[in-house]
């Protein structure tokens, strides 16, 4: 065959960054199983319809065939791939519903695809972490507080700059749209969500001519996209805008409260920031979003939000909120900035020497007696030079090198870095504790 | 939405099984991670090309296509899902060969897909666990009797079943039809792979029909077939056979060398077993399959082998060996016979009980003070009777609930196990060390 060459869209990490990825997930892990959460995970494939429900992703599902199949057959079971975790999770909690114990925490950490055209460079594969509580008919507010502060602290356990969450509430924006006149408030938050790229004055124009806006009602909904701050004054600048409408309380109730738990859990982790809208459908209150501080323009690191009715069939309704890492986005960024580094690329710590091939078996035994005590060793491939074994290590990081004694002479092991040799025996030496797995580290 | 059902071949597990599978996956990775095996994940998909080079599971292959595309296109760079770890490894070392480091070991834990059709209920998407080793031009063997102590090792440390890798080498079973004077091994051998379906009389028969053997050659395959033994005894049943050949001396020497190295160093795990073929067209010499006893008719619960020539472009060449665990596969069995538990279904530990609505922030700081030292902990959702809040903990098999002491008492826990309740301090209680993270072991 000819050498095979990358998939645009399909990110592979060389075993030093995913060694480094294995320890960010470990890391997020640990903390989202501190707070609860059970592991979960779900088929890679949901039915076509399901994925369909909402028209606005439709565009980016890969969708599957088995190769013996009529290619054109498109029958009413078609199976594609999930674009997200909410919305297989959301299927799987009504399909168990009798089976799990209802409010359901759960946290998921898989691959997603999105059938993204290859030219634009985006993800088609990508991993994911995500935290979800569900609950039977009501899920109390106070989970959507929750959700940044675990982030806040998975976030915290890792080796990257420090992370503001940007929170709004949808109830907000609608019951401003709505308190203001405007009728289509879905139409208006889908405009305004365009800010970033497109600008304040293009977002005028738009409402203008697409959401039925005056110039007075578009330049309401900027000023109220402007707002922004780290604690909850952002309800008296909201007031001054003049709006009144009752679902306008009840989201900026809510937001007081997460910011507000912010404040006290987490100060400087969270902001209120009333431009932020989240492009899928099924978010109805709280939404998140995620800076990386020095990442700000390439966007949003973990996102998710409060949805009243995706989980639904039926008389049977299962509310949740959730929010979700973009493990792959991240590290892609931090990789790229060559931000992050691990002080060896495989996770052995020792190489034993080998002096000659038949004495493979005792070198064996050595290795052997080290991993019983929890400690990574590999013995050399093969009895090249000693110099090469050495370099052997060296290439790879492994910090140190076992010399098995000759002639009944005790055994010594080498800090290859250092240069330092002494005595040891395999069945009580151990490495400083900062050598026994490798560390993951800011650059 | 109508309730959804599950779709056939594609296995969730609720969540204590997930708990379970996610505590073995640590397990087995610990292991290999004490061996020096480095973590690596590649894409799931690969090109079309790439995954139909061996014919025979060109059957297997789902085929992915997006939503927007002409459903009747088949370019050149269409995307299957891949069918085995072992493929797209190959592929990652032929692609990134200037960066990575030989001999190279990797482990790999994902999902693989293969597009049965739904009728055979048989698994479409199942995990593996896989190990291999790569070296450039040529591999040491001492590779090859490394790969099923690993297997060994890591099974150990599982509350399952005792495991017997079975071990056989195509160049035994090549060599060996040769001598016989047959001139298609590769006939024979799929047709000797049929032995477990079809039974010896229809294999003979058909090694007539469709291997051009005569009735004294068939009855020979089939004696080496039956060869069978714990040590290294075969080579002299194989001798009495009375056919010689050099590729049969060499495999027989291959062969000795890996069931030696199992008597050394794990007395019971390795048999010569010479009816193992592997189906997957790539091995070149040592094959392996590994059945968990009282689990036999059941088939191989991790397989693998030699292969020399799967990672080859041009001038390069990187033969291998490697095996794979069928973690899916295993505990779908596992889980069939109700052969695994968990000491309960949440990684929570410690509910604290919530006397009032507006205690929650109290309550919030002792779990967030308990979760400091590594406890995992809920606050409990609601402020209803205590009756309610301990049948919460009860229903998830969580230990302990912790009750904050109300008008300046001091705080109690409860084991609700025993109904034991003493007097708690956040900043110091901890549980006993078995009731820290749940356990899983042998139901």
């Amino acid at each position: 065959m000819s050498k095979p060459t990358p998939l645009s869209g399909f990110p592979e990490w060389l075993p030093a960054q995913r060694m480094i990825e294995q320890n960010v997930v470990e890391r997020i892990r640990a903390t989202f199983e501190l707070y609860g959460y059970a592991p979960l995970e779900t088929r890679a494939v949901e039915p076509l319809d399901q994925l369909l429900r909402k028209g606005e992703t439709s565009k980016e599902v890969y969708v599957l065939r088995r190769l013996q199949e009529d290619p054109g057959a498109r029958t009413d079971d078609s199976l594609g791939l999930h674009f997200d975790l909410t919305v297989p999770f959301a299927r799987f909690v009504l399909e168990n519903s009798g089976k799990l114990q209802f409010p359901f925490r759960r946290y998921q950490i898989q691959k997603v695809w999105r059938g993204e055209r290859p030219q634009e460079g985006r993800y088609r594969e990508f991993l994911q972490a995500d935290i979800d509580v569900v609950d039977r008919d009501n899920l109390p507010f106070h989970y959507d507080t929750e959700m940044p502060l675990v982030i806040g602290d998975a976030f915290a356990s890792l080796p990257i700059p420090k992370a503001t969450i940007l929170v709004n509430n949808r109830k907000v924006c609608e019951g401003f749209y709505r308190g203001l006149g405007l009728e289509d408030p879905d139409q208006v938050l889908r405009t305004v969500d365009k800010l970033d790229k497109i600008g304040p004055e293009k977002v005028a124009a738009l409402l203008v001519e697409t959401a039925g806006a005056t110039d007075a009602q578009a330049a309401a909904c900027l000023k109220l996209a402007a707002i922004s701050t780290g604690d909850a004054s952002f309800v008296d600048q909201v007031r001054a805008l003049g709006v009144t409408n009752d679902l306008l309380d009840e989201g900026l109730e809510e937001l007081v409260r997460v910011v507000d738990a912010g404040t006290e859990y987490a100060p400087g982790l969270i902001r209120a920031e009333l431009k932020i809208a989240r492009g899928l459908d099924y978010y109805t209150g709280t939404v998140y979003e995620t800076q990386l501080q020095g990442y700000e323009r390439f966007g949003s690191i973990c996102s998710g939000g409060r949805y009243e009715n995706l989980a639904t069939s039926g008389n049977e309704r299962f509310p949740g909120v959730g929010i979700s890492i973009g493990v792959s986005r991240m590290l892609g960024l931090l990789f790229g900035h060559n931000a992050l580094t691990i002080s060896r690329s495989v996770p052995t710590g020792v190489v034993v020497a080998l002096p000659a091939e038949e004495l493979r078996p005792a070198c064996d035994r050595i290795a052997q007696a080290l991993r019983r005590r929890g400690i990574s060793t590999e013995v050399a491939p093969a009895a090249a030079k000693f110099g090469k074994q050495i370099r052997f290590a060296e290439r790879r990081g492994i910090p140190f090198v076992w010399f098995p004694g000759a002639d009944g002479e005790p055994d010594t092991i080498k800090d290859i870095r250092s240069g330092d040799q002494v005595e040891a025996d395999a069945a009580t030496w151990a490495p400083p504790a900062e050598d026994l797995i490798p560390v993951v580290s800011k650059a």
